[in-house]
């Protein structure tokens, strides 16, 4: 039986930021690749019940995204640019199109843990704790925890 | 003689952004072109004492950006990504390359007063109040406001 690993996510109680924490059986390298490789990305993203399809993504400094995620005829899209791809760090915006006004500043880091394992951590900062305690209590644990287990997956057999 | 306008900057009390207000006798549409079009953009960004050169520059939704103000020798390099760029409305993110850790949020929207003058809002999203605060004690309102006359005086001569 595998472990089941959960996602840490923290809101900041001073700062309108949500924190998440997770460990991965995997190299820095290979999340990144996760990230920033389009035809990895969408095998894993999201909840179980939702398909992904990228529109555009070009994952360097300065380049942009958008992807379109789907389930029986809903769509749900999603567009941003990637403002920082480095090796250890990305720094990208984040748009869900049904609420174009906001705008979420996104930074993950990956931590190495040695033994190929690592520790990411990522930051979501948005302009007010009431966007940001939408997000907390949109169910978003649901997606993120089902998105991670799926990479986990794609890491075992070898994919990524 | 001409009015002295000078911006009005506050920092929120309980979020770690910067917003400043300020009126030009110009329309929604001349502020856009002052901040995309990057022939405009390098007469008047920043204080007197620099001269703006553009690296590359994209002012569409999901381009980027980098320009590097100089004197005597000295650089200083910016850069971003545009999230998005609409009629009334600029989202970028901004970092300082000699703090590249650091990336602000911005957004700037112009307030159509009529009879040709628009209240032009910017806000300034940081991830801490210790670099929000730094932000404010640099002497920033120096360069924006002599940035904005000499915007004024394109804008009086018809250059933009």
């Amino acid at each position: 039986m595998n472990e089941t690993v959960t996602v840490a996510i923290e809101a900041d109680p001073k700062l309108p930021i949500i924190r998440m924490t997770r460990d991965f059986a995997a190299t820095p390298a290979q999340l990144l690749r996760a990230h920033t490789d389009p035809e990895l990305f969408v095998l894993w993203i999201g909840p179980d019940s939702l398909t992904t399809k990228v529109d555009y993504w070009d994952a360097r400094t300065g380049g942009s995204w958008r992807y379109v995620a789907g389930r029986d005829g809903e769509e749900f899209a999603f567009r941003g640019t990637f403002h920082e791809v480095g090796t250890d760090r990305i720094v990208q915006t984040f748009t869900w199109e049904g609420q174009p006004e906001g705008v979420a500043l996104e930074t993950l880091w990956f931590e190495d843990l040695g033994d190929g394992r690592t520790r990411m951590h990522t930051q979501s900062l948005v302009d007010s704790f009431e966007g940001r305690d939408a997000w907390l209590k949109s169910g978003m644990e649901v997606g993120v925890n089902e998105g991670y287990a799926k990479l986990d997956r794609l890491v075992a057999e070898g994919r990524i």
